[in-house]
């Protein structure tokens, strides 16, 4: 996608073609900054300290991680390390096993002369194929936008979306905004309602970033304002990524999720998820049983921004001593999910629209 | 109540006895400032700038703002005038119009050579009122916690509220909070979940430090939390406070509390709204007639906190030009009430319920 005329993805081989570079997304919007991966180690601590994040994004920069690990050591054990320290960067996004578990075929099936070169290879392979089932992510869910334009008459369609599931979730185009994406360039008129998404602020900063960078009308809202939107027609569809989606279609995502699903059925507001074939986890039946990752207190009990003269600083926003929790995820249950968007197509949310999509995997899941 | 150890209302008669003084709500928790109130304009200024907030302070200080244009004016005009003026300041707490009407009872039954006692008078003898009022609430409110108490043998009672319906936001002892304070008092082990409630963060920074000072154990969490909590039974009522609440139990509060509502009712979890009779609007029905206020764009886009080097500073936590919408409250329907706890006692949510606490305007109600 584009950042003032110039294309970008999220993460690139490096000039050296031993490195990943990536956008150091704890500096936007205020900054656009390229940090270079050179080791295990600085992809392990990107995707920790969130310098990238994203379920797809994360898949990929660790797939970078094993190629990086494979260049110091190409032994088993080498690959083996690298994958359980990678592994252990964030426990909810599923992709992020999925891409280690490719990454360690794509090593083993190698003599040791040859893992490197495989694995960059492999690492490269999974980013475009992510930005190619993104691409058609957003062919298939523009569908549903332009049936909504069709009963509007011009007006613009009102799409409600938490936190970030745009190009800088994936390693383009994006999951819940590929969608969008692809409405606003055929000339469907659309405005985006963009949660906050706290504690973060990946809404505020992230998609509000992504959003003005390409043109796309949007408003920045508190994640407490969405019930008063749908509440008031002001929300004809809410679309959101996901971190990880079970075989029965229960969806981890942002903490708050859950709470605009409600708001959405209590409304009766559709209310889609985008996702990639690698976020859906088929060993899982219940959502109950998604690890839900814990963060920093001072996550919620600070705010980092940008002051008057532009630097960057962290204020406090809570009193010294008051004890802050901060779960990452939330999950909500497929009885409030309309439907999922897919490479493949769009499905009702239910366990059989998923096995629909992808009947391989059904027989897999049964088994 | 206290604040290290010193006793303090919100509002009180200047040392002169023609001012009031206000804790400025604006600079907590980081500095506890009085501000002296000297004229209507001040107390004007005082409401609209949220130095005071909180439905029932909103209503004493517009007492007081009264009495203070008298001073200056105690003509009819001027009556009207002020009450005109400190009307505007905000529209959505009813307690403010409820306030204005009595003090414009009190001022036109006397001659205007009294009327500055007259109104000086009846606002001490509003904010007395409040505080007998909110001290009620939490005698009332205080068994549905014990209840529970009860059941869980000992382990603290999980209390979730929205916002900030402590004492800061009434005269004394709050609305939502009193019950809180009155178990904490009586020996009742509680925990209270405190929601940040962007975008102004009352509940990060004024319920937190009102529980912190009076040592009852909280933890702050995002707004977006509050599903995932009730999802995990790690809620076991939600209070919240109210500012208007129809005569069919339509709750408008602080944006959110209809999210936190939903999620309560999808997980099984009581919720009840605490308020005074002067909360209630018993000349609307239906919720959606209540005017929900629109406050500065700026209020979501920016945050302000304190550095490390103990100043206060605001930052910017979203990109420049983005714009951003701030609805500052929002209608939880009756049916997703469970009760209300008032000074007369608690009773089901619906409008037989309050009907029942207040039987002399059911009659003027549906007149």
């Amino acid at each position: 996608m584009n950042i003032d005329g110039k294309q970008y993805r999220t993460i690139w081989l490096g000039p050296d073609g031993a490195s990943a570079e990536i956008i150091d997304q704890t500096k936007l919007p205020f900054a656009l900054e390229i940090v270079s991966l050179k080791t295990m180690e600085d992809a392990a601590h990107a995707i920790s300290s969130m310098q990238v994040r994203g379920a797809p994004l994360i898949g990929a920069t660790a797939a970078y991680g094993v190629a990086l690990a494979l260049r110091a050591d190409p032994s088993d054990d080498g690959l083996d390390r690298a994958c359980e320290v990678l592994a252990a960067t964030r426990p909810t996004a599923i992709n992020l096993r999925w891409a280690l578990d490719e990454m360690k075929k794509a090593g083993q099936n190698q003599p040791r002369e040859a893992r490197v070169a495989a694995a960059f290879a492999r690492a490269a392979e999974i980013c475009d194929e992510d930005v190619e089932t993104c691409r058609k992510i957003g062919e298939h869910g523009v569908g549903l936008i332009k049936a909504h334009a069709e009963k509007k008459r011009g007006e613009p369609v009102n799409i409600l979306t938490h936190c970030n599931a745009g190009w800088l979730a994936t390693v383009d185009w994006g999951t819940a905004l590929a969608p969008i994406y692809r409405a606003y360039d055929e000339g469907v008129p659309v405005h985006v309602w963009v949660d906050e998404t706290r504690p973060r602020n990946q809404g505020a900063s992230l998609t509000a970033f992504e959003l003005k960078a390409h043109g796309v009308p949007h408003t920045i809202v508190a994640d407490n304002a969405g019930g008063h939107l749908m509440q008031h027609g002001l929300v004809d569809l809410c679309i959101v990524g996901t971190d990880r989606t079970t075989a029965s279609g229960d969806v981890a995502n942002k903490i708050g999720t859950y709470l605009k699903a409600l708001a959405a059925k209590d409304n009766g507001v559709q209310f889609f998820v985008a996702l990639p074939h690698s976020t859906i986890d088929w060993s899982l039946d219940d959502g109950s049983a998604i690890p839900i990752e814990e963060r920093d207190a001072r996550e919620v009990t600070h705010m980092t921004g940008q002051l008057p003269d532009g630097s960057i600083a962290t204020v406090a926003i809570a009193p010294d001593g008051s004890p802050a929790a901060n779960y990452a995820f939330d999950v909500t249950p497929v009885r409030l999910v309309t439907g999922f968007i897919t490479e493949r197509g769009v499905t009702i949310g239910s366990r059989d629209g998923l096995a629909t999509l992808y009947p391989e995997r059904r027989k897999q899941s049964a088994a």
